[in-house]
């Protein structure tokens, strides 16, 4: 069942941290995404890590508030001093997941007193550009799913022209494992690759060296808050209880390295050298003002088979997620100009939903942890805006054209930077930025913060 | 570089544990795998974790003896308490590693009276049937590889009989991200998994139900001791200093959902559902003396690529490993009867070394983490006898004959068990067994235990 708009939804709410208030912000009260964060004490040489949730350009530290008895009756103060956020919604119910997000709500509210004027209240309340943000869980198994139908069909036009589609695409919310180790926070550095490259010529030998055609791709990650036993598969209908909530996600991708190693076993070196995710999970909750319909089947698709079918996930099992990527060559950071904005599309626009991809994964009995990962797949639209990542942007094919033109490599229409710089693939130095946010009239504007990158040159 | 062979090997050795001086045990004074052990204490309904090694069919518990200075000034004291192998061995080096080993064989030497004759010796060890024996390490990331060319091949040949190898087979070390969380031990029961089945014909709507084609493959499981840091590829002369040791692995595949999901990102949902290793790690200092040169390769197959070729690994880069399966129905279980052997290869008939895929891996700056699991692929020989999985040992064709007879699913050959049974894939109630050992002229045997799992019914 997707998550219900309640009173801490109201577009009227303010909160006593001020910075809140800002129309700008991604942080007002409505939103409050859990974080982790690092305080480092220069005189002792030591850090101390943190949960917390993030409001306006302040860090609420829960563990702060729960000793001193602000959340009695709500959550256990032992769980509280969990740092991972997961671990501890592992083991709150639904509806206590609901009151712990109206009580924290509540104590921010710039008419409660409880907090704003308690003699503690500022030392448990940190500058967010003061500590080091890390996603609020330590990611234990990672999966990449597929689940846009444009991406797939773009990519597929260049690989396939004739057959764009694999015949199981509208049937399975295709995904793959990927590497837990490698995924960063956001602002890690993200070295060029090294690795085999595609053959120039087919039956010829592989190139071996820095990476030539890396991108970027556009993602939302979705963090497992509750697993289910080894053997034991979730059903469609309560596949939302087992989210905890969101946060952007960049697939970095090696498409030269990809090409050449992905059959017959997938994606390998071309994705595992760095995954990079905001630290600021959105949870279900907050995005619940934002729901909309799954994206509407061509009546010549196939329905989902009975368990990947729930009338609720129908009407309610997408959401509408603005997404944007921005780039930043170092010349034009140098040159003080702003990053351009490369795309803009919508996580309303995917094919199949996260009920669906999750029920899918544990379908065959496979155990979800707290902690997991799953990423949603290059987001792509239906326009050339909406284009996920370079492989698709600076393409000149039309998928649904009769004939798409081109095949990868050949004939790519270059990006035109401010400074007269091109770019058909990322080049050293570029910074690459995701943002996030939901809009909808009579509610309160929340955003998912950002996602950041720059690409650091290979090692040879 | 390869391990050296060093007086821990002397085949003369023997120990004050008597049950390691029996001919038939895998485990006498010159192996002496890791391991973990629950200990029940009934009375308190409490659990408690320790790590071992196992000589004969005892368990010396590695902690105890630690408290008691055994191991000053051979490992840490704090180190020691730490209840995973993978933890304490990334933190000594190769030679330290050496010498710990050395240290453990005197201390278990039956003419080394420190511990034998100490009160406190009965104290450390216990008897292995007592305890439940889980894998020395926690499963961090898991990839699986397909370093089989003849695997590849036969595997290949059903599905493209005219072109069986893909062209980076020669080149790259295949392998793909599996699914940690479901790693279990050996012991564990496995639920036929349910889900997408490959559509019956061309174009077809999939099925949905239980897996009709379960199979095994017949795995090594390489341990990771010691990690590298995001960005830093591993060198091939170093690989082998990261290796902890090797474990049994059976890599469960549901044939009919792998055929449907597969393109274009990998086995998913076909393999995830259970992956189980035996619990012993057998580590690269015990395996010194059998091992081998890499795999010969044909004079039309390309040379490795600098980055993958180092001479120690050419000339020392394999292990003869002797690998058999063997299965026993419930039918046969009921009546008593041993179980048959359905296959016998080694691990010497790898087409890709163990470094080769470690390097592999951390070439593009990939990070590795102690306890990172790295399945072999399926081994298989080049002999009927020696394939490693039921979709290749029932399955009628010669992928080296001019034109390889037959596609999956048809025309199978099947197993014909004592019980007058009948196996192309696996029934329920159906155990299969993988056992593995080394064994030379001049040395003694050592072997790796058993890695067991018995098929439960689907849940539906």
């Amino acid at each position: 069942m997707p998550y219900e708009i309640d009173e801490t939804h109201d577009q009227n709410l303010k909160s006593w941290v001020e910075s809140a208030n800002d129309p700008e912000t991604d942080f007002p009260i409505q939103n409050l995404p859990f974080v982790r964060a690092v305080f480092t004490d220069d005189e002792e040489q030591e850090t101390f890590i943190a949960s917390g949730v993030v409001i306006g350009s302040k860090l609420l530290v829960l563990d702060l508030i729960a000793q001193e008895g602000f959340l009695d009756g709500f959550v256990d103060d032992e769980i509280m001093s969990t740092m991972l956020i997961d671990e501890y919604f592992s083991q709150l119910s639904r509806d206590d997941r609901a009151k712990f997000r109206s009580r924290l709500v509540s104590l921010l509210d710039k008419d409660n007193a409880e907090l704003r004027d308690h003699e503690l209240a500022e030392h448990t309340l940190f500058d967010v550009a003061d500590v080091e943000l890390l996603p609020a869980f330590d990611c234990r198994d990672y999966t990449d799913f597929y689940a846009s139908v444009y991406h797939a069909t773009n990519v597929g036009s260049m690989f396939r022209p004739d057959n764009p589609l694999l015949p199981n695409y509208k049937w399975i919310p295709v995904g793959y494992h990927g590497r837990a180790s490698s995924v960063v926070p956001s602002g890690t550095t993200v070295r060029r690759p090294v690795g085999q490259l595609s053959p120039a010529e087919e039956g010829g030998a592989p190139g071996f060296g820095p990476c030539k055609l890396l991108d970027y791709e556009l993602e939302l990650g979705v963090v497992v808050g509750r697993g289910n036993e080894l053997g034991q598969p979730i059903p469609i209908a309560e596949a939302e209880d087992h989210i905890l909530g969101v946060c952007l996600l960049n697939d970095w991708s090696a498409r030269d390295m990809q090409k050449w190693e992905y059959v017959p076993l997938g994606p390998f070196l071309a994705k595992n050298f760095a995954t990079t995710v905001s630290p600021y999970i959105v949870t279900m909750e907050a995005l619940a003002p934002f729901r909309c319909p799954a994206m509407t089947r061509d009546d010549d698709d196939p329905k989902p088979l009975a368990h990947l079918h729930d009338e609720n996930d129908q009407s309610h099992g997408g959401i509408d997620i603005t997404l944007e990527v921005f780039l930043a060559s170092k010349q034009m950071r140098d040159q003080d100009l702003e990053p351009i904005r490369l795309s803009k599309g919508s996580f309303k626009d995917m094919y199949w939903t996260i009920a669906q991809m999750l029920t899918h994964h544990s379908s065959n009995g496979c155990n979800m942890q707290p902690g997991d990962l799953l990423g949603s797949g290059t987001i792509s639209g239906p326009t050339r805006e909406a284009r996920g990542c370079l492989l698709e942007l600076t393409w000149d094919g039309d998928p649904f054209a009769e004939t798409p033109k081109l095949v990868p490599g050949t004939q790519r229409t270059p990006i035109e930077l401010p400074t007269g710089e091109e770019r058909k693939f990322l080049a050293d130095g570029d910074e690459v930025i995701i943002r996030g946010y939901c809009e909808r009239d009579g509610f309160r504007r929340i955003g998912l913060g950002e996602c950041r990158g720059i690409i650091e040159p290979a090692l040879i």
